[in-house]
């Protein structure tokens, strides 16, 4: 084994920066511990936000996560972090099968894990609190870059009908978790939360798919989350954003990809903020997965894009019952 | 709903170098109108560059789109747009049947969006004009950039057999559409356009698959879309790219991943420009789908790299000649 | 076809750091030869730092590559490079039917391309050397960057039951190339190499998959690659990495999406380092494919974190245990 080579990144940018404007002053923090001896925990439990998350039946089919007792959907509810909190969720399953809640892209020791491995999932009838933590982005000892937790993430069972969770996640358990750095921008209207799991959006076909909305100029958010075991590709019409953690350009000097089509398998999830209607005007947008068979089986929906004061864009109502018109399911 | 937070990026390399050198004059325009009302339309049919595309039938099983009348292929004809340019194309459809031109990554209404859900289609015999805007990158007031339009993208049919195009993507009705920013470096031959459709390059199997060519030297350039129903892994010999939006790294510390391989599943699409030969030397190099099972039904063809005078190198011949002995499509 | 532009990018971060700071030093060489005339050749073979790979077979369904005679595996030996190096590896086939070596990433020609194509195969009892170069990062002289090799490639059989070698990279001929830059941090284990190929990681279903170990707080590192016919998306718990060529991300500045679960095809490769249970403490971790059917068929495995002393942490062995127990291949 060659020995440990602690190095500063030739062309850092930070480092070259820092080079010729020492004025500038980076708001990243440097870790207290060393790279060796990290931080082995995430946060308290104890003085972390509270939240309630109930798993129950909502129909023989359906199983879904829910803030409170008596109201679960598929998806689950949108949860929203931000970078420096700790978060503990207390998961009620009102269920009678063992379930559990497992996450990803925020810091939680094996307690959380929500998996038969680790011992941390809930039999029915029970609760259990997860604690999870997002940090900010630091710079280590060795001069590497920590990232920090923002992302658009999710977070699902691991536990019902298979130590994978399989039977708990076709279900409908699952739900978007957005992290945000402090100076992310945040969107106008809420987010629109896409879950690719079979041939579905959320476990539904056209015309019953999610219907995003805002108005023309509104800073609109999407969240794409995949699931199952099929690959999808995720396109929206008249609309594109960069294949980053934001979804956004950095700078102008960014080089990323822009793209209007996203290839997700599994447990993939990216999110982006778009202009509604930025260039392109009002009316009923369609998002799809680009895979042809998806499709056409009912694998699309709309973002409707009204005008600035909220009214319906000429033409955007014909198209709306046209799409309702559309009977996939039956 | 929490307020909205105009934004400044704290790490945004525009704002962090206009501190340190506020000599530097950056093009990046920004917007007149604010983000909440953008420019709501695309560009002005009547001073647009004019375009004709007639989609006509090629044989039994082929649909194409050509820029003369009697001239249709697959591939459709490689359109090039550069930022700034307004583009009207009129499709003729020549066919019976009816059928659209949809397209990805530039600006256009939804009288341009070519689906039936937005009553944009051309019934056969018929001819309608789509109206595409290529946009520069600018700053949104709010700081935030908006990426240009520049990319690897592509247009296709999509009204044909479904309200989804599934009929005429399959018989044929796709081809890629490039648009360049200003200062963006062109190729020295043709765009090779590589469409992996089925387990087929443009509905075509070795040894009928497209053969690149460029000389050892030149700055040859790829266009890979994938279409149908179908996930791909496309790889080329000896040459590599970066997973950028130009398949270059813009510069010495952009940590893009570089690679050989690339997953595409239906509507993405991405582009590259390789210095042929470079490193590796002149010959017959193998590009192909990764997918085994694809690869072995004849998914795979040649990107011939000449000398630098345009002759045969060595061994090259014979390779194209055993290419040709592999008769995968019978 | 238009003239070809010579261009330097307009944001190119390298260009404007050098208009605001000429007294940095850039460690880019630019290429000697122009553009259109590279070095056409990998290194010189003579000089290159030998290697000899020996294509054996295991049993009655396995071949492998080793580095010593009797000593093959699946995967193959992890070949390590640094940018700069040029070696020459022999491979000895000591099978009886024709296979090879083909490699992704690096630099080579035709000779070394290890096709049939190429006229590159080793017959049954028969060796042949193949040369490969790993080059540093450059600018060319049109002001574009040439990247550099560095990155987590892979290596495989190309001859071998079909002119794609899918008999011998399903028989286990492949194994990872890890290709380092001069200033790129080294792992403090050895790198854990997963190779995802039908529904097994190397060819094995839980619980007799890879474990990966690391100490809390050591620099651990993980080298995936997909090959055969199927879509993966790798999955791992408590850790994240970036989207990036090193997996980490560059800068403070960086955009790179941050993630813990990535789509990967057939001859995908992506690699990345983690310092092991940074912010989430020891224990056993997952990882799996997290398409619902591969994970639940045993594609699963684990990466123990012990304690910083190396001690097992509390629950650690019991977690071991519970997935000895689940026994997928049968």
């Amino acid at each position: 084994m060659q020995p440990r080579k602690l190095t500063i990144p030739l062309f850092s940018l930070a480092v070259a920066l820092t080079l010729v404007a020492g004025a500038l002053v980076w708001s990243l923090p440097t870790t207290a511990q060393t790279g060796r001896e990290p931080k082995a925990q995430a946060c308290d439990a104890s003085t972390a936000e509270q939240e309630d998350l109930y798993a129950e039946q909502i129909n023989k089919n359906r199983i879904g996560y829910g803030l409170e007792s008596g109201n679960a959907t598929v998806p689950g509810p949108t949860i929203e972090m931000t970078e420096g909190d700790c978060l503990a969720v207390t998961l009620h399953n009102n269920t009678n099968q063992k379930l559990s809640l497992h996450t990803h892209g925020v810091d939680y020791t094996v307690a959380s894990d929500g998996t038969p491995l680790n011992s941390s999932c809930v039999r029915g009838g029970k609760s259990r609190t997860y604690v999870w933590q997002a940090h900010s982005k630091s710079i280590r000892d060795d001069g590497s870059i920590e990232p920090g937790s923002a992302g658009y993430w999710h977070y699902h069972d691991h536990c019902r009908g298979s130590e994978h969770g399989t039977g708990g996640v076709y279900k409908g358990l699952f739900g978007a978790l957005i992290v945000r750095a402090s100076d992310d921008p945040v969107p106008d209207v809420e987010p629109c939360v896409l879950v690719m799991i079979g041939t579905t959006f959320g476990l539904k076909r056209a015309p019953n798919t999610p219907l995003c909305e805002a108005n023309l100029g509104q800073r609109a958010e999407f969240v794409v989350i995949a699931h199952g075991d099929l690959f999808h590709t995720f396109h929206l019409h008249g609309h594109r954003w960069a294949d980053t953690r934001s979804g956004s350009l950095a700078s102008a000097s960014d080089p990323s990809r822009v793209i209007d089509n996203k290839t997700s398998g599994p447990a993939d999830s990216f999110g982006f903020q778009v202009i509604a209607g930025e260039r392109v005007g009002p009316g009923a947008w369609m998002y799809h997965c680009h895979v042809q068979n998806h499709s056409d089986l009912g694998m699309s929906g709309i973002f409707l894009v009204r005008n600035a004061d909220g009214s319906m864009p000429e033409g955007a109502q014909e198209a709306l019952d046209k799409f309702e018109g559309h009977h996939h399911s039956h």
